[in-house]
């Protein structure tokens, strides 16, 4: 099989060279387990550093589902659902893991209407949850009489960049983040892709914001520069006097805790998280310009780095021989909607062979 | 702080330099995720002939906990529960993982009288679940009248090495796979230490016979010369249809899978995974025979990596000051029972080291 | 307070006066306990004639949301979720239980256009969940790549009547039926008040089109005649070995089962069960007939004992006065839709007596 | 089949005749659903009164298992488990509805010495629980470096009368008390039998007593005179904001909550739970009187309403020609333990016809 070029997605990769490094350099060091060794606490002292948020409550885990489900089990008492897009990951592509742990997702709508005017087929919009919507949400839920007999909203799940690759304002986090106070639920922000919002183009929202405006957050490791991991930030606290146990019992707690530490260090050593992050988006907004150059129909106009266009599916077959790419959804017959995705890695040769093939 | 040698566990260094280095090699492949890749096939396919069992499932973990939560949810029927020791690491030290996943744990007595003959304070019974506790439990279950108001056994959990470094023989596991086959239950080998096992200079017991004998066990890598890992191996076959949406929705399934496939494929080639545990296991050796020239009071005759003594409380100060070790329990006010575990790494000089200070 | 006459529910009173003389006639039996005894097995005998359906399995539960929890828990693996209406008692009414055992209610739209040309405000599909939906749910899902990662579609529950008293037609179980046997997964009728769905002078459904279309329904009791209490028909067999300990670890076993056994064999002796749902629909159709008459605007034209008015809000304050009545939304400032339902016990003189406040 | 007369256990009849002349009276009563009408709430009342606890949380749930289960999971986070004896019901009787609510029971000995210098076989210690392990177990666990990864105990069951019909003393209930308060974890207690234990002539211990010294109880109606029932009473408060939806969510909210109302307001009006339940002990010790007499061995001396025998099985045979009995345990192969239950219907000619067998 010849070798294809991948855009498929931003988790093909290893890790940062620096990573590797890292790994070699300590190999043989003895290290205390299960998160209690000075990486992670380096690590956590220069994540509240870079959120300017000294009093968070830092730990690791080990991948995106896995984070989701534990987080929202500690934030959750158990007649309680979290709100979520309709296109969230907790709601649609985790097998169940929030439901498993007995919990409810409660789904807003997420696809807004085709949009006429633009150059892309959907707003930058799509993915996100609406503000007036959760307040609806909320608003009717205590106001039923009957409320006592459903699943009372209990947190709100947002990610940003969203599973679209779209990222809300900082004016947009910071309504969400009133309505969350008004009703004394947490703001919970699955940042996955964090570093690809933050070093967007097309981002008002700073790390610093988020540490302000939300209640729970993480920091993705796996798609940005780590073999795994992602470091979680309560900036006010942990809402359970035992995670440990929690973590345990959601098998989450990895024994050589200290390799999070280690990636996690690293990441956050000279701003390398946010320079590897820029990285994608330089290149996300290359191809971007080379797409709409050759006239391709964008789904999305996606300020990150994951980018979506429609074709035609004998087109798609061709390119299907160089290229791997995403599949994202079929709106008919005879086209295809595809995600090409950059990451920390992606360089200007990729970029260059790429638009050879399109 | 100055350095001290550890011998407190097996999970305090990263991995064989092999690993790192098909790490540094394969770093920018790129990669199919959630363990669908060509690296899980190849290690998958070593592990089969290694077990001698060619249509055997296997897929992999990233740690012990999530591992055995994964595995006994799949083996189990709601209304079932998991046999297996009140030491076992399922009962006593998951934090409740088993139970989180719906399933009580229903336990035999695994601590044997103390052995008034040996030179060792517990015979190597300690640890281990006994054929006749186990039909006497499964006897006496289905002759209650009142049996389906309790909870089913439905799966038998034994690990081996024990949490206490002991093993089955050959005729013990064989028993108590005769039981299980009678009674229609699985059988489920935790293997986190299984290379320590196997290499023992006390056992009759092979990889080919434990895939014989069993109905699914793991292969540890996390404490056997991997970062992490644990290689799941159903000899027979998987008993659900779709083990991927249970895997994720325990949180479990790493979207760079292939970090999994390859450090199991290298531990799988030229017997790399016999070779680095059979170093734990000379290390060992010698390690018990210095022990046992100056005097140390063993807790048991461990024939694997994991040694036990007694010591007054006064002498474990000074020791401490020198060498970092597991604590293991205090019989009286005076005393503690410490462990001293080797590795796939400990070399001559650390054991002589080591000797230094006892 | 004066006694205010009310609509509000069908389940405001005790039990039909045939069951409380049998309560007194058998008080001082001594009867073995928790369903095996004999008034079980002569109501199961009785139930099983009525469906024509020899070989069915059948037990008796005490609640509607008990029941709804128990059965979906036996029909799903872990990794799969019920499909059912967005209006559907299990996922709007329920606090959750269904997640509370692990699994995501998949919904589909029963909120159909308003009706321009009829006199109701909706038609009579609402609440109902259409052939084509759930096709498009089940081929989408097994088309999508990624469903692995996804919940499975394992059952799929209907209520009938539904929640907003709606009624599916033969043809519509039939088509429902026919996908749910093509994509191998069971049907489960939610028959809270399947007696008033039953007798309504607009179905051509019978109990034995039910019994030969669905794999799980249930008879409502506590709606239709009992102190409390549905009773569970599965025409082929209970999908799980052990349905008693499913049912104990629920909560849901009833120690005096003899009560429940006793309360059905009552009402499937002689059509009582039958006769008594008939006169809710006499009464319902009274009470339609003086509501067009008078000219209310009927939020549906329900086929069933529950019906819905939309009135002005000064005129409910009125009403209320004299009547109690289920609020059912509102769907502006000035206008409030409310339930007036009637029962098995409902006299002429109970219609007479609303109309005069309406 | 010949009638037999039974004793096989206290839930084998229906309900105190004053319950079943109001179900009669009330039949036509229009009440509101789900426990929130008048007769709950003079039922909680009266509780309140008899309990001397004025502002104690009073709810009414269908039967035992139910309650337990529905109870701790409201005591306990996530990651607690709930103590109990290794013969309480909850650890060995509900089919795992614990572990089914996610958590674990952590078991403490409850099976003494054979007693050699009494009557009896065991001395009436059987089945509860020593402050001095209740202690140990506490101490053991804060002092385990590793608890993080065990199951922290969160609560303490406790049955009383226990499973055995055996009673804690007022000053062991003061321990046990005491300990829970030392380590701020909640004292529970399963009072499925409670009158029978209140009324036995071997006791200091009073409603009120109980009331002051545990955190939660129930107050059992299914064996004590009502069709079905178990007013749960929180002394304190309620541990959750939202107690419906919790209730909700474990299929434990009676639609037609008001019949545990009436049932409740019955028995708690002029003292008919005690005198019912004086009953049942006047009929047990006349019992117990005849059996000793008669030379039987008495397995323990029973304080309350079960008496337990052993017997030659050739004797048990001929008894079970004229006798209903529950089946114990078989100690060997020629013997049997056998329970002899009085109840509050059980009379003076039961008692004679039984003696003439015995």
């Amino acid at each position: 099989m010849t070798r294809k070029i991948s855009f498929s997605s931003d988790y093909t990769k290893g890790a940062h060279p620096e990573i590797l490094q890292r790994l070699q350099e300590t190999n043989y060091e003895q290290i205390d387990g299960y998160g209690t060794d000075d990486y992670c606490k380096s690590a956590a002292d220069k994540i509240r550093a870079a959120c300017d948020c000294k009093d968070a409550d830092v730990f690791f885990l080990v991948g995106g589902t896995q984070t989701n489900q534990t987080i929202i089990d500690m934030l959750l008492e158990p007649y309680e659902g979290v709100v979520a897009a309709q296109t969230g990951h907790v709601a649609a592509h985790e097998a169940g893991a929030i439901e498993f742990s007995g919990h409810k997702v409660l789904t807003l709508p997420s696809i807004p209407e085709k949009s006429a005017s633009s150059d892309a087929i959907y707003s930058d919009e799509i993915g996100k949850i609406r503000a007036e919507d959760l307040k609806k949400l909320l608003k009717d839920f205590y106001e039923d009489d009957n409320h006592e007999h459903m699943v009372f909203p209990g947190a709100v799940y947002i990610s940003h960049p969203t599973e679209y690759g779209t990222l809300y304002t900082k004016s947009e986090l910071g309504e969400l983040s009133a309505i969350c106070k008004e009703y004394e639920i947490p703001l919970f922000l699955d940042g996955a892709r964090l570093g690809y919002g933050l070093m967007s183009r097309r981002t008002d929202v700073t790390l610093q914001d988020i540490a302000k405006l939300v209640d729970v957050f993480y920091i993705g490791g796996t798609k940005v520069g780590a073999l795994f991991g992602e470091a979680v930030v309560f900036p006010g606290k942990v809402p359970t006097k035992h995670p440990v146990p929690i973590i345990k019992q959601h098998g989450a707690l990895l024994a050589k805790g200290w390799l999070l530490g280690l990636m996690f260090d690293t990441l956050f050593t000279d701003d390398l998280y946010m320079d590897i992050s820029r990285n994608a988006i330089d290149k996300a907004e290359k191809l971007r310009e080379g797409l709409t150059e050759k006239g391709y129909q964008l789904y999305i106009d996606s300020p990150t780095n994951q980018q979506f266009i429609l074709l035609e599916d004998d087109r798609l077959k061709e390119l299907s021989e160089h290229v791997r790419y995403g599949f994202w959804e079929k709106p008919d017959e005879n086209h295809t909607v595809i995600r090409l995705a950059t990451d920390w890695a992606t360089t200007d040769e990729d970029i260059e062979e790429l638009m050879t093939y399109l």
